[in-house]
C-alpha cells in the first residue's frame, strides 16, 4: 500500500491485547506536529459511547493535536467506568506525548457493553508513541478495523499555488444490511491551512454527499465518528480564503470519503456486489434520497441483489413505501443499461429479464429508478445480502 | 383442521392452475347468503395492485357479497391489462353465482408484474362454485398460501343473548425481516349482525393493535387487504345497539387477528424463533410503539436472535436511533426474566449471560424493553433472521 504522507503529521498501529486476537493491532495513533483546525461529525444516536461525547467536547473550540483510536471495544453503554476508562486512555498517551490531554480525541470501535481496558492501553502507550512515523498510515489503517475485510483509505492531490495539498482519508467499517450498528470511523487529514468554519462546514457536507448516501447513516450507530484535521504545514496561508481553491479543496475531501464510503458498502459484511440505487425525476433531491435510502436497505430488495434477480417488483413497491408522492405510471427501472420496468408495467421479455440478471453478476452496477419529470435526484450505495451476513452477525460476539 | 362454521357462509378453494406447482390450490372464494355489512382496511403504499382498487371502491358503501381470492399471482404494477383481468375474474364468478358483480371483492398474492391469467379464473370459475359448502373454510385457507408453511385460522364464539357469534379468521402471510412485501391476507368471518360504521371502526382497531404490531405493517405491501364480513345470519338485531356486546365483540375480533399476526410471524420465512418486543415506561404508547418497531425490525438484532446471542447492545443502540426522547441510563433490558441490561449499563455476568442465552433456544419468549418512568408501552411481535430467509428471498421467483 502506498500511502501519500501528509506534512505536519506522524501515525502508529500497535497491537495492544484489546482485540480478541492476539498480537493483532488495535491501537492507533494519530499526531499533530502542534494543535490544528479540526472538525468532527458524531453519530446522532441519543446512546453514544463515553469516546463520543469527550471527542465532542474537546472538539468545540475548533482544535485538537491528536486522535487516539482503539478497535475490539466500543466503550459504549458503559457508564461512568466507560467515561473513566476514556479519560484514562487519552490522558496516559498526551502524559507520553507530552501534550495537553484535552488536546487528545479518543475514537473506539467493537463491541458494546464492556468497559474500555485502560490499563492495556496504558500498558502500551510508550509502545504507540515510539510507532509513531510519518509514513504510519498503514499501521494506523490496519489498527481500526473491526469486520474489515482490509484496511480502507483513500487519498487525493491538489495544486494550490506552488504548493501540493495532500487529502488522506482512513475508515473502517462494514456495510450492513441496516445502518444501525455498522459503526464507521473516518479520518481525513490534510496539510492544507484551513479556517475553522470552513473546516466544519466542509466535512458535514462532504459527510451528507458520501456516508451518508450509503448504508451507514450518520444517525445511527452509538460510535460513528469522522473527524477532519487540517496541519496547515502546507502553507502560512489559509486556503479557503480564495473561493476557488476552497470549492476545489472540498471537492476532494468529498471525493475521497465518497470513495471510503464505497469501500465500506463494498466491504458489506459478506457482499459480493456493490449497487448504486440513483434515483431521478424526483420532486426534489429530498425525495429522492429518501426513495434512494427506502429502496437500497430494504432486505428484500437486497435479498434479489444477491439472486442476481431482476426483481423491479420489490425495488417499486419498496419506492411506493417510502413516503413520497410520485406517479406510479412514470417509474421506469433500469438494470445497467436494460429496461426493466417502465410507465407503471414490465418491460421487455424473457431475453431482457436475463440480459438484466446478467448485469447483476457484476461486482459493481448502477439501478437507476426514474420517478417521473422532477428535477429532484440523489443516490444510495449498497451491498447484497446473502448468507454471509448471517454468518457474520448471528455470532459477532462468540 | 376442525374449523367452525359461519352461518351465512359458503367458502370454496380449488385449483385454477396460476400457482406454478401443479394441482395446488389457488383460487378461493367466500360467499354470503346475500350483500352484508362488509369492512376493508387496505394497503397504504402508493403502488397498489389492481384488486386492492376495485375491493376499495367496491367496498366504499359498506356491503359486499362475495371475496374472490387468488394465490400465485399479485396483479401488481399491471396497469390496464391487470385491471381487465381484474374485472374479468369477478364478473366471470359473478355470472356463476348470478350476483351482481360489483358486490364481488377481489384480492390477489403472488408474484408482483405479472397479469393475473383471468382466463384460467374464466375457465375455473364453475368448478369454483361447484365447490363452496359452508364447511370449505380449510379448502379456503390452503387456495391463499403463498410461501405460507401452513394455513392460518384462528376463531372466537361469544354467547350473546341466546345466540352463540362466531368470528372465524383466515390469513395468509409469512413475516419478513423487513414489513415490505409480506403480502397479507386477512378475512374475518362473523354470524353477527353489525353495523357498518361499527365494521369500520373495529376492524381499523383491531388491525392496529394486531397486525400494524407485527412485522407486516398495513402501509407496505401493494396487495396487503384485510376485509370483515358480517352476515348477520345469527340475529335480527344488531349486536353493536348495545355497548357491551359491542366490546366484548370488538375483543374477540382483536384477538383472531392477534392470533393470525403471531402466526405470521411465527411463519416468518425461515424463523425459528417467535419473539415479542415489550417495550414499556416510554413518555406514550406511541413513542413505546416507534421504540418496539425499531427494534423489532433491525436486521441486526433479528440475526442476534437467530444466533441465540443476548445481545443488548444492539438492542439499545437500535432503541437510540429509533427518534424518541428517554434517558439512556434508566434503561433496563430483560430477556425472558433475566435483567441483562440495567440503568445504562450491562447487568450480570457470564453466567447471566448463559441464562439469557438458553432464554432464546425457546420457540417463544419475551424481551422487555423498559424505557424509565412513563406510562406508554407498546409491544411488536418479530422473528429470527437466518439463512432461511436468504434463501426464500434470493431465488422467491425462480
Amino acid at each position: 500500500m502506498s500511502l501519500p504522507i501528509v506534512r505536519g503529521f506522524k501515525l502508529a498501529g500497535v497491537p495492544a491485547g484489546i482485540k480478541k486476537k492476539a498480537g493483532a493491532r488495535d491501537l492507533a495513533l494519530v499526531l499533530a506536529d502542534a494543535p490544528c483546525t479540526t472538525a468532527v461529525v458524531l453519530t446522532k444516536n441519543l446512546v453514544r459511547a463515553a469516546p463520543v461525547e469527550i471527542t465532542r467536547a474537546r472538539a468545540r473550540g475548533g482544535k485538537a493535536q491528536a486522535i487516539l483510536v482503539n478497535a475490539g471495544c466500543a466503550n459504549a453503554c458503559t457508564g461512568k467506568a466507560g467515561e473513566r476508562a476514556a479519560y484514562a486512555s487519552t490522558a496516559a498517551v498526551a502524559d507520553v506525548l507530552g501534550i495537553d490531554e484535552a488536546k487528545v480525541l479518543p475514537a473506539s470501535t467493537g463491541v458494546i457493553g464492556v468497559v474500555l481496558p485502560s490499563e492495556k492501553i496504558v500498558a502500551h502507550a510508550q509502545a504507540l508513541v515510539d510507532d509513531l512515523s510519518a509514513d504510519g498510515a498503514a499501521r494506523f489503517a490496519e489498527a481500526i478495523m473491526t469486520t474489515d475485510r482490509g484496511p480502507k483509505t483513500a487519498h487525493r492531490t491538489l495544486v494550490v499555488g506552488k504548493e501540493t495539498i495532500t487529502v488522506l482519508g482512513i475508515a473502517k467499517g462494514a456495510g450492513m444490511i441496516h445502518p444501525n450498528m455498522a459503526t464507521t470511523l473516518g479520518f481525513v487529514l490534510t496539510d492544507a491551512r484551513l479556517g475553522r468554519s470552513f473546516a466544519k462546514k466542509t466535512l458535514r457536507e462532504a459527510t451528507a454527499l458520501s456516508f451518508n448516501c450509503v448504508s451507514v447513516d450518520g444517525d445511527t450507530s452509538t460510535n460513528d465518528t469522522i473527524v477532519l484535521m487540517a496541519s496547515g504545514a502546507a502553507s502560512k496561508k489559509k486556503l479557503d480564503d480564495s473561493p476557488k481553491d476552497a470549492k476545489r479543496f472540498a471537492t476532494a475531501v468529498r471525493e475521497v470519503l465518497e470513495a471510503l464510503g464505497r469501500m465500506i458498502v463494498a466491504d458489506g459484511e459478506g457482499a459480493e456486489h456493490l449497487v448504486r440505487f440513483e434515483v431521478t425525476g424526483a420532486s426534489s433531491d429530498a425525495a429522492a434520497r429518501k426513495v434512494a435510502a427506502t429502496i437500497a436497505t430494504s432486505p428484500l430488495v437486497k435479498t434479489a441483489l444477491h439472486g442476481c434477480d431482476p426483481n423491479w417488483g420489490r425495488i417499486v413497491a419498496a419506492a411506493g413505501r417510502a413516503g413520497v408522492r410520485f406517479d406510479p405510471e412514470q417509474v421506469r427501472v433500469t438494470i445497467g443499461d436494460v429496461v426493466v420496468f417502465d410507465r407503471g408495467l414490465p418491460h421487455g421479455d424473457a431475453e431482457t429479464e436475463r440480459r438484466a440478471s446478467e448485469t447483476m453478476k457484476a461486482a459493481e452496477y448502477v439501478i437507476t429508478v426514474s420517478l417521473g419529470k422532477g428535477k429532484g435526484r440523489a443516490h444510495y450505495d449498497t451491498c447484497d445480502f446473502g448468507h454471509a451476513y448471517v454468518n457474520v452477525n448471528a455470532d459477532y460476539r462468540s
